[in-house]
């Protein structure tokens, strides 16, 4: 993409309304704007990251076995009310009139909804176990939105939902899902801690939230400090295997965010210098409930015993908009975001230091249209701003890898390659460049 | 994908409520499902179809270098206010209010929201042309929702919004987003005319509305008949070069919608012979409308002559989840749905017609996967229904090409080719069915 056709408002003030650091980049670097509390555009940049990030958590689900569908952001109150959901869940929840004065709500999260498609369709445990996701946007009406997207009142969540016959097929699905989540959030950079947790408006008594360790975070968390360096699966993990082990590995040591924490049996269960008590941003949950929505809702499924018994569920979410947050929480400095490769908005940034020289032009074309060709997502500025400019622009939106050509450097044949993430540059051919950069 | 895996509920009967053909279709499938009037979630087999059409969509709008972006689906009232549409746009509007009673509506379309972003960043003409579009759920809330997702109250829209100095310059965005839509169009198998239409509450004197001629279509159309068979320009034409040419050859001939239909230049302009007179379903509509967004809410640009002046703006809107009504409305038969073979939910379905025979199940699982290697999506029946059902079922979804294999046909070495379009079957051995089907 060349940068004289994207849209891409750097703000060189720091807006005085954002408190916490993903916030002011993700304004500065014009990724999101403000429409209403808590309630943002994504511009072109911020899309291709929401983009990414969802794609990722996609490939895993996949992977997990989940089945992707689409439920409609507006749900009926009706099935709230099956549930007795609709008079618990409180002010949070955005209720609407439409023209015929019936009462629809803006859907904060799905195991209703979905539990009415269930049961629709669903008769027999030989359909289970069944898993259903979707990516969605969600609203809750936040008393004080703040911190941009990490705690917006509309936001993009994928949850999944899961079926099984009984208990033990129920916890088999948790598995699955908790594994899944240590890919996809290891595959995005992110370093995530499985923590216990309360479960909350969804219910049940069984949840992890998965956490991200950040000064920035919003709540107290503590954990053995083994839980930081452990391995995630790798892409050979078999989802139709058990998967018990990786999970014990985990529970088995201390983790707890501060609204469960057991102060003495952390102190009994974990060695002073294995304790690790710190901030942390949730980046996902997964609970298991049990039959609280299949009971009140009737979805019930005949066993191979030919009785009937209401359908074992849990649920399974993760905030794909606030990741955008996190990950720049958890990646940044001085000079701006430092985005981790899979999620990069772009792979490459191209700099031409003198755009108008006939001979700059002509290298940076080429080496962009080779880019290109090879499968690169390159930002190519072909702006006349001046060289400061463009390499603070260019470090503040962080993409991976930047390669700056100028006129003087290339009299001698040379450009420079640099590392946003190290700030490491090199010198190189051109041809070098684009042997590193088409292969890296 | 394994259907013993996937969530595909299909229907033995036709439900009554479905009117036409596309919805009776949609539901039998296992597409959709009614949640509230109008609001429907889309089951798997239906997400992949409207992913498709928004992935051609989507590719076809960059190609013609409109920016892509995320808009909410909430609106704060304060925009529409500002540009006059607050009490204009009447009680298809789903007006909002939230726990501090603030007023919000959900986006019925969005050329206040976008200039707002619009006027907010870009100050100078030398930023133009810009386009900015983006995929987005809307709400508009009809008296009486009907025909499935053809007319729901919540459904997906793509909307771009061009941004020029001039009207010259305006006029050329038109012409790209109207090459586009005719290219986007034709990838989806679909033969669209744009006809002349009228502006509605977008505004503006310059509408055209893309048609697919369908019995079954909402309104009347007259056209010539030249336009059913007019070439759509491939993937080499130029966006940045002149599109008057393709637009004019078009626009010259008669084609308008039942609103702004005259009759006499109907007869004056058409000989006879080529008078089409036929029935239409609208998936598209282009809007000029000039400064009636800008002046109001004050989007001004400094032009080369250092004045300031309301920018030039269109619209552009396609209904990606009425598309998947549409294109069933143009391809079916009385088994079931026809899928163009890009907007298919799977390439191929693969039926085993003795699942838990053992020579059966391992042609089948080393077809699928070798099919699978080879990048093709496969639908793979390893169930234990019958072959009766089995065939009706794959009929019915409609993926282009069916493989049957049975023990009776590999005991001659020979397994069954089916195209869902002609009907024609071929027998062949299995490397041939391979061969043919991994490179088609």
């Amino acid at each position: 993409m060349r940068l004289s056709r994207f849209f891409l408002p750097l703000l060189r003030e720091t807006p005085s309304e954002a408190q916490i650091v993903s916030h002011r980049l993700m304004l500065r670097a014009g990724m999101i704007r403000q429409e209403a509390a808590g309630i943002y555009a994504w511009l072109p940049l911020g899309f291709r990251v929401l983009k990414k990030i969802e794609q990722i958590v996609r490939e895993e689900m996949n992977r997990a076995g989940a089945i992707e569908i689409l439920m409609p952001t507006l749900q009926p109150s009706d099935l709230w009310k099956e549930t007795g959901r609709y008079d618990a869940y409180g002010p949070e929840m955005l209720r609407i009139r439409d023209r015929h004065d019936r009462e629809l709500l803006y859907g904060p999260t799905n195991e209703d909804m979905v539990t009415e498609i269930f049961r629709a369709y669903v008769k027999s445990y030989k359909a289970l176990p069944l898993n259903l996701y979707h990516t969605q946007w969600k609203f809750r009406d936040e008393v004080r939105p703040r911190f941009g997207v990490m705690r917006g009142r509309e936001f993009l969540m994928k949850d999944a939902y899961s079926f099984d016959l009984d208990a033990a097929g129920a916890r088999r699905s948790y598995n699955r899902m908790y594994v899944a989540y240590l890919r996809a959030f290891s595959r995005m950079g992110l370093k995530t801690i499985p923590m216990r947790a309360e479960t909350g408006p969804i219910g049940g008594d069984l949840s992890h939230e998965f956490i991200v360790l950040a000064e920035t975070g919003e709540s107290g968390v503590f954990c053995h400090r083994d839980l930081l360096d452990m391995p995630v699966p790798d892409e050979t993990v078999d989802f139709d295997g058990d998967l018990e082990p990786i999970v014990r590995q985990r529970t088995e040591l201390y983790a707890a965010t501060e609204d469960v924490h057991d102060a003495a049996r952390f102190e009994r269960e974990v060695p002073e210098d294995k304790r690790v008590s710190a901030r942390g941003i949730e980046v996902g949950q997964v609970f298991y409930f049990g039959t609280k929505y299949s009971v009140p809702m009737k979805a019930l499924v005949t066993g191979p015993d030919g009785k009937d018994v209401p359908v074992e569920g849990g649920s399974y979410g993760i905030g794909v908009s606030r990741l955008v947050g996190a990950i720049i929480e958890a990646s940044h400095d001085d000079a701006g975001i430092i985005w981790p490769a899979a999620v990069a908005p772009f792979d490459i940034a191209l700099i031409n230091l003198k755009s108008g020289d006939a001979k700059t032009d002509a290298a940076c074309d080429d080496l962009y249209a080779k880019l290109t060709a090879a499968g690169k997502d390159v930002l190519y500025d072909d702006t006349n701003e001046r060289p400061g400019a463009k390499f603070a622009g260019m470090d503040l939106i962080g993409l991976p890898t930047q390669i700056v050509i100028g006129p003087h450097g290339l009299e001698k044949g040379l450009v420079e390659v640099k590392s946003r993430a190290t700030g490491a540059k090199e010198e190189m051919s051109l041809e070098a460049a684009l042997k590193r950069l088409a292969t890296s």
